[in-house]
């Protein structure tokens, strides 16, 4: 597919952090850049804005605050090829933790809600563009929402400038004919919006339902390397640079990428097709149950679990 | 998706054992069929029959040959709620390996061929209907052949008795859409004939794939447990159980079955995403490449595969 408006955005840190806390090296996420500009990448999401105040330094990564002067140090002496982006999530960052444009190293910050709290992720949308900066709106876990909902917030959102959308399927439980029926959804309710698209792989549909949303007509697709993210990951970078046909994209350094660290990651955190995670994605329910469930001492205790949600299912 | 006339067929040990020449344990193999019948999965295919003069049983196991008193003695005892299958390849089997069905505790036996040799596994075929089994003609690595060819040979296998055609993504390099296109095709040239559906996941598109070739009209569904399969492995069980909507299906025991013998084996032997194999689907490649790579001291070296797959596609 090749269709000069779409454009990648690599949360490899962002929704990888949400694994281990954002611990990860400053190797790690340098090297990370690298290749991710390498690809002909547009953006990188290199971790979330939030308060020290509200999250402890000492139990959470750098990645977890993106502080200006934290992103610049470990990115020093790099051409900044692909844009760097952010993510907030409302309530957890405070106005002065944003810079204006001018003084940051960010050129896109994202911000996080539900359909419950459009309108506060609305007010922090404005805030953040007055700043100068690019900003998307990420409707998170719509899965879980009457469609009544969701038009009522699409109209809302329709009422301001923000340029971009995302339909995000947090659970990793859509189909294909849903994210076809969501896209179009979105783009009729948001005319001249661009429409973004962030899966989750529960069910080994991240990277088909991706292409199924380029089909519908979103234009920009998040990825991480090796699907890394949390629970069950995310559509892999590899295979929808693989996909993309677009000359500027190169596949090489993440390959490369993947060799020199995210082989070695994936022996110390956990990520993929796991089975819990797959069936949190088919209840669509939140992973924290079987990511819980991992950590434990029944792992490997599929049945057990199943029985856990399904009987909780039934209860409801 | 509820149509009565979907069936799902159980490639487990047949297509995994081509990652470990079929040395699967008996308590392995009766234990994978007795989840296979709790869980309602109409067929299971348990092997190759194969002539003991052109393969050394000291090197393969026993599910490369079917024997009928070794499958018989495994699964002493069941009761074969299950119908059971076996695959053969033209010119890997003799007409004295193959008893007449009264004889013979398989119902089912599919006959796996390249295009270019249609009339031999037609005439196969119809042997083994001849002798009063149910026959599958599986056509392989369509991804390679000619559209002409492909129409050819269609329109020699509706001139048969042949009950049921697969279309078989051998590379894993097939997109939804090339399953819609070759789907409609099938179709269209087989009146009154089943299409099967045989995918592999080297793109993570097996799933997805399979659910395609459903909404399309085949009724005849390949999986394996967890996905086990040559290379990166086939659309898993558990994920096809949890789409299909007839009651007849349960997820349940397949669970049961991962938990008690399919996360050890995934320890001993290998299949599932890895990037070699994603490398070869992507250019649409036998995965022979990528197995020997893997078995080979430079198994995570991707780059370095990565431009031998590339160096040798541009010299052709």
């Amino acid at each position: 597919m090749y269709r000069p408006e779409i454009k990648i955005l690599d949360c490899t840190i962002r929704d990888g952090g949400l694994i281990n806390k954002w611990q990860f090296s400053d190797a790690l996420v340098r090297a990370t850049y690298q290749a991710v500009c390498e690809a002909g990448v547009d953006y990188m999401e290199i971790g979330y804005k939030a308060s020290t105040d509200l999250f402890d330094p000492k139990e959470y990564g750098k990645w977890r605050f993106c502080v200006e002067d934290d992103v610049k140090r470990v990115l020093d002496g790099l051409e900044l090829k692909s844009k760097l982006a952010c993510m907030v999530d409302i309530g957890r960052v405070r106005e002065n933790d944003i810079l204006r444009v001018e003084d940051s190293i960010f050129d896109m910050i994202r911000v996080a809600c539900y359909v419950k709290d459009v309108d506060k992720g609305i007010a922090l949308a404005n805030e953040i563009m007055d700043k100068g900066y690019e900003v998307t709106l990420n409707l998170m876990a719509v899965s879980t929402n009457l469609e009544k909902d969701i038009d009522e917030a699409l109209e809302q959102i329709n009422q301001t400038q923000i340029p971009c959308v995302y339909l995000v399927d947090s659970y990793g439980s859509f189909y294909s004919e849903d994210i076809t029926f969501l896209s179009k959804k979105y783009l009729q309710a948001l005319p001249g919006k661009t429409v973004g698209i962030h899966c989750h792989n529960n069910r080994q549909l991240a990277f088909s339902n991706t292409i199924q949303a380029i089909i519908e007509g979103c234009n920009l697709l998040d990825a991480s390397v090796y699907g890394i993210g949390r629970g069950a990951g995310n559509c892999t970078l590899e295979l929808l640079l693989g996909f993309l046909k677009n000359p500027k994209y190169n596949l090489r350094p993440v390959l490369k990428l993947i060799e020199d660290h995210f082989i070695a990651l994936q022996k110390e955190i956990e990520w993929g097709y796991i089975i819990p995670m797959m069936l949190t994605g088919s209840l669509n329910e939140h992973p924290r149950s079987a990511i819980q469930w991992r950590a434990g001492p029944k792992k490997d205790n599929y049945v057990e679990f199943y029985d856990q949600l399904v009987g909780s299912e039934i209860v409801k």
